[in-house]
Parts: structure tokens; C-alpha cells; sequence
């Protein structure tokens, strides 16, 4: 039997002509010679090799060593891009030129796909806002009086921002002692050290900026095609209790700091067009940066599904997010401040209104105090050994779906 | 009367043989080819025409358009720099060589000495940490339970920070109207939109991360002289409406990130040697990672003034500040957070215990009910128009002074 052409996909693959992620890698005989490809079914296409055989006018974005140079280079480029790509993949006339340059997925290296610059993060599930109101301040309102007038984020650390598959050694810190937890602010409490108790992963949809913007001019709703360049899902680890103890009155720091791992595949914003669906109604009048009531619809049908060793413990509807990408974006910029390739915002944890579309084991379990069952155990939060894989998929035209590029990592002991 | 030589600098000048601060610099015959200088008295040193000039073994690092690859190559190429840098200066041998590479300051052009990597920023004054959290809070604890067990801190955006002298446009965002803004957790407030109100400068003191740590390597508080190159002023400005709305439960976001001003002159660690000094007394014990009692002194006598509109209206002691900077590092990466050439911590408000040395109006005016005096008129915040200065000095060897470079900017009307 003839082995099938990796250009010959079979019908519906979910990384098929119509979704085209761009990453970057290496091969074993130069794993220092990093190349822009480009996902096609279980292969990747080498972009750069492709582009400099066709003499095409992007050979130099396509040839470089991150993605930020095409990024940087806005959607009309973009657009071209993408379209020359589709055609080397599938019409005939390429199939000799581009065949040689496809690499079977397994027998190439992932590595971050772009240099990042800023990496904010939002908070914009009003299930997941909820939840982590009540468990956290089980005394107070479960949302923030501001929560409904704005998308609520933060600054992360975008140094630590690793590709899929890194390990996730677990982190140290002050937390207060177990018996302490649950209540941080009583009048003098005395933290230790140690390695996380409560280490946890939070399933999230990061939005990557290509085209930057100037200092003083607000990008708006409008902006958003222009300025984003794809889509990655992220896994923002959270160290619940180190997160406790350090979060007033400044937010999470170190928390969060130790790692965030990124997808390896950048999904262009237009293979999610048929994935645009409105976003919930809104319960409050919003200002008028922020009112998308008359704009297409901002949210995206993206169905991610959560395993915690091999076993799918959630599926998280990203639909159900009360704040949109764009209106993130708005809010970010509102205040004057600027854009750079390669910004990196995330959603913060999606969850849905059921108890099986919770993003995270803080919701999952209620704060450790209901264990979730897994086939052979239960976890209230992770273990050393445990691999957390978060998928989705979109759906695409023509009842196709649009695979998302996965992000998975193991943790790993604490360094003695 | 013969003209002086640059070199010949009159008896104690701030920026003497002992300071020799690095920034980066064009003239006006070439305003893109950004250069390396070092400040001596008033004029700026062609750093790499110097190095060129004299077959320096650091003509590359020297030469380099951004102060990166110095900062990245470590402490020993540091130390060695500095050494031929002083001795370019102030060897008779070198002076007609040197002589011609030195512009007069008001020639030439400032920019951003460095690539900025991650900012975060500390709070690790305890009278402002106490100051804010009475203003902010008054119905609760001014510190929270976590203050004297770490220094707390959170990201900021890298990406917005700006050079000193760049104007800053009064920024734009929500918050409350002013007879809600006592009141942030009514229970359905509604926020409006438009240019801040009550906009503040922030006096800070920033380090920056010259060679970088690898992931889950913890640098510990002895690790601080061997990862950070140098020391700059900066000017977290805030906009205290937006961030008294937005800032629960996630920290500052938008009332800061429109724009921090940092200085153009890092002055080296080195030059700050006899500026070293035991910080404050510590109420409780700490966790051995923060422990500095057997360490060598941690803090830094560094004298801030502040000027506005060219009065003063304030002289923080940065030797109150309770969290040194060693210990904010130790902090920053206990949990195995890495640091990349270019990170920039800053150490928050530095504010002393009289009324005379707070580093920002919200504490001048006790929140905006009691204005402050200039000479031909009052302040609450910041007007349109108005230019804050921050300077610095610090005791340097033989009873000289030590000059930080200064930190300057004005508030420009808000972008219709």
C-alpha cells in the first residue's frame, strides 16, 4: 500500500486547509536552526523553505527564526500569507516542491512561537469570578462592584511564559499553615515555607497582538481584527495558597509568576471566523468603549475540554465568557496605553455555569473541599507526576471543526 | 579666559570619577544612531567610540545601540568596563584622544537606556504602605497581615515605560463620580468615563537586572550584586480615581500602566558602595530566604527630592524603606521565577515618617482634603501643565556626593 502524501488529509481533520496555525521549530539535525512552520494534519510544513521556493514576497517574515516579524507586519500581510499557504498546501501545481518540506508533528521540537512582550491577564468568566468570590471571601459579595462595568486584569510575568510541554517544577513560598487557610486575616498570622500545597492549573484562551499600536490612541472594539493576530490556549498554574496569602492588596505575584505554559500553534484570528457567536447578555448599561450591543458579534465558540492524566475532567464553553477579546483589548488601551507585537492577553480561567465546565480544580473541588474522583484516585489539587492537558476545538466552515493547538505540561517535585 | 576642559571637572561634582552613570544617547547630526554614553559633569562620552578608540576588549558591548549586552554580560565585564571607562576619563595619556568624544549634555538626545524585560514594582515603604492603606481603607487595618512577612508587589506593563522628559498625557478610564469616590462598595455604583482627576506622581527607586537566572533557580539575597547592573529613578505616575475602581480584588492595572517615567542614567551599583546602609529595624521574624540580619547592610541612603513646577515639595529617605532590594530579588524569584537582562523591579512610594518626606500627593494632601501649598498656588493632584522632577544624591566615597540621574516629565491635557 503506497504511504498517503501528508498533503492528502483525510476529510474533516481538524488541522486541515481551513486553519493553517503557525509555530516554530526545530529538527534533530539542527536543533538550533529554528523555522517558522505551519501545522498541517500530523505534519508541519516548513513556512521559510516553502516561501524561498516560491519566491514569495513574505520569504523574509516566513523565514525568520520567531513569528513576530510577520505579526508585526498587520492583517493585510496577514491575509496574503495565509492565502499563499493554502495554495502551496493544496494545489497540485506545489506538491512536489512543498512535500519534501513536511515534517512529520513527532519528529520535530516546539518552542515558544513569537517573543513576548506584555502578558496581561483578565478575568472575564463571570461563573469562574463568582465561584472564586465565594470560595476565597466566603463574607463578602462573590463579584467585585466593578466587575460588570469593566473586564478585571492584571499584569503577569511575561518572562515566564514557557511552551507546551515544559515541566512545571512546583513552586515554593510563604502560604500560611494548612490550618490557617481559612482565615488570612486573622490579627496576626504566621506564614512558613515550603513547596505549594495547593498547585492547580486554569484553563485560559490567550489572544496574541501582532500589529502594535502608538502611546495615547486607544485601539477601541473596532481594533481588534487589526491589531490580533491569533489565538493559543494557555494554562495560567496558580499556587492557590501562596495566591492567598499575598494577593491583598496588590494581586497575584508569585502565585502565578513561577510558570504560564503556551500552546505551541498560533491560530490566525480568520480560521475562527465561523466560530464568532455573540457573547451572554449584559446585566448592566456599558460605556460606550466598551458597548459592542451594535458591533459583530465579539465572542468565539470555542469548546475546551480539560484531562488530568489521560482523564477529561472538564469542558469548559468559552462562548459563556461574560467579557469578549475585543472588549479586553479596549479596556487595555483605553487609558493611553500602547500595544506591542507579541502582547500577550489572556482570558483568565473559563468556566461554564455547569459543574463539569469548571476551568480549574479551585472550582472543581470547591477549594479542596469536595475531591474530584478520577478513575483510580482523587485529587483535590495537583500532585508531583500529574499532566494537565487542555484541547479545544472550533467550529469551522462547512461543519468542519478547527483544532486548537494543545497546551499540556507535567509537574515535576519542587527543587530540593 | 581658555575654555575648561570636559574632563576637568570642578572639586565634587555629582557626577564625578565615582559615578560614571551609563545611558544612551543621539546628536543631533544623527538622531537614529543611538549610542552608548557615560555622563561626566555636564558632557555625555562616546562610550564606544571611546572603546574603539583605545582597542577596548568591550567595544562590542560599549558599541551596541541599547546598554543590553553590557548588562547581560555579568558582573566581572561590569567591574572591568567601569575600570577603563574611569581611567579613559581621568589619564592625561588618553585625554586628546578622549576630549573630542565628549558632547555637551544640552546637545544631545536621551533615550531609553535598555530593552525592558518584565517591571514589577514593589510597596516596601512601610509609611506609605501604612499612609495608602488609611487613606484606601480607612474602615480597615492599614497593613494587611501579609506587610511585614514579604514584600509585596505585582507586574506592571513594560511596555510603557517612557523616558524621562517624555510629556504625560493626562490618561482616560473609568471611575467614579466624585460623590461615589468615598464610597466604592455601594452596592450598585456607577462609574463614568473620562479624563483622570486626581492624577499623582509616585517617587520610586527602580533596579535593573542586568545578567539573567535560569528558571527554578532561586538568586537568594546574595545573589543580588551579581544580577543587578544598576539603579535608576522613576516616577510610577497614578491616576487614583481609575485605580481606587478598578483595583479589587486584582491589583492596579489601568491607573497605572498609561505610563511609568524612568531616568536616562543608570548609575552602576559600584558607584553606591558607601551608600550602603542597614535598613530599618524588622518587627517580626523573617523566613530564612529574607533574613539579611547576618547579611551585609541592605539598604541604600539615597537622598529623593521632589520638585513641582520647580519647587520642592518633598525629600524621601530611601534608607526608611523597610524591604531592601535584595530582599524584593530574593522575593521575586523564591518560586522559580527566572530574570531576563532588562527586568526592571522598582521599590514602590518611598516615603519617610515626617510630613515633609512623603513620595506622592495621595499622602501630601492625605487623600486630596488638604491642599497643598506651592508658592503662588494649591494642589490636591496634578494639573495639566504641571512638571514633576524627581532628583537624587547619594554619599559617595570622601564625603562627595553621588548624583542619580533625574526623572522628569509633564502632564500634558488629555487626547480629545
Amino acid at each position: 500500500m503506497p504511504q498517503r502524501s501528508p498533503l492528502d488529509l483525510p476529510e474533516g481533520d481538524p488541522f486541515g486547509p481551513h486553519n493553517l496555525p503557525y509555530g516554530v521549530f526545530t529538527t534533530p539535525h539542527a536543533p538550533h536552526l529554528r523555522k517558522i512552520g505551519v501545522r498541517y494534519g500530523n505534519h508541519v510544513l516548513d513556512a521559510g523553505a516553502a516561501a524561498a521556493a516560491a519566491a514569495s514576497p513574505h520569504t523574509e517574515q516566513l523565514g525568520a527564526d520567531t513569528l513576530n516579524p510577520l505579526m508585526a507586519a498587520g492583517r493585510p500581510v496577514w491575509q496574503a500569507v495565509r492565502a499563499e499557504v493554502l495554495d502551496w498546501l493544496t494545489d497540485p501545481a506545489h506538491r512536489s516542491t512543498i512535500e519534501p518540506l513536511m515534517h512529520p508533528l513527532p519528529t520535530v521540537a516546539l518552542h515558544l512561537p513569537f517573543e513576548v512582550a506584555d502578558y496581561a491577564d483578565f478575568y472575564a468568566s463571570e461563573h469562574h469570578a463568582t465561584n472564586t468570590g465565594r470560595i476565597f471571601r466566603p463574607d463578602g459579595e462573590a463579584l467585585s462592584p466593578n466587575w460588570k462595568h469593566m473586564p478585571i486584569g492584571y499584569h503577569g510575568r511575561a518572562g515566564t511564559l514557557l511552551v507546551s510541554g515544559t515541566p512545571i517544577v512546583r513552586p515554593q513560598g510563604q502560604r500560611l499553615p494548612p490550618a490557617d487557610t481559612s482565615a488570612p486575616h486573622a490579627s496576626s498570622p504566621t506564614p512558613v515555607f515550603g513547596p505549594s500545597l495547593r498547585l492547580d492549573f486554569e484553563a485560559e484562551v490567550a489572544f496574541v497582538v501582532g500589529a502594535p499600536s502608538t502611546v495615547n490612541t486607544p485601539v477601541g472594539l473596532s481594533g481588534f481584527h487589526d491589531h490580533v493576530f491569533g489565538v493559543c490556549l494557555l494554562n495560567d498554574w496558580s499556587a492557590r495558597d501562596i495566591q492567598a496569602w499575598e494577593y491583598r492588596p496588590l494581586g497575584p505575584f508569585l502565585g502565578k509568576s513561577f510558570a504560564t505554559s503556551l500552546a505551541a500553534w498560533v491560530t490566525p484570528l480568520e480560521a475562527l471566523t465561523a466560530a464568532r457567536t455573540s457573547p451572554p447578555a449584559r446585566d448592566v448599561p456599558l460605556l460606550p468603549y466598551l458597548d459592542d450591543s451594535a458591533a459583530e458579534p465579539g465572542g468565539l465558540d470555542l469548546r475546551l475540554e480539560v484531562a488530568l492524566n489521560g482523564h477529561t475532567v472538564s469542558r469548559p464553553p468559552f462562548s459563556t465568557m461574560y467579557w469578549t477579546a475585543a472588549q479586553q483589548l479596549a479596556h487595555l488601551t483605553v487609558n493611553g496605553a500602547s500595544l506591542r507585537t507579541g502582547d500577550v492577553f489572556a482570558s483568565g480561567t473559563v468556566s461554564g455555569p455547569r459543574p463539569d465546565e469548571l476551568g480549574c480544580l479551585l472550582e472543581l473541588t470547591w477549594g479542596g473541599r469536595r475531591p474530584l474522583r478520577l478513575p483510580d484516585s482523587t485529587r483535590t489539587f495537583l500532585e508531583d507526576g500529574d499532566e494537565v492537558t487542555i484541547t479545544a476545538w472550533a467550529p469551522g466552515p462547512q461543519g468542519v471543526r478547527i483544532g486548537l493547538g494543545e497546551v499540556t505540561g507535567q509537574v515535576v517535585p519542587a527543587t530540593p
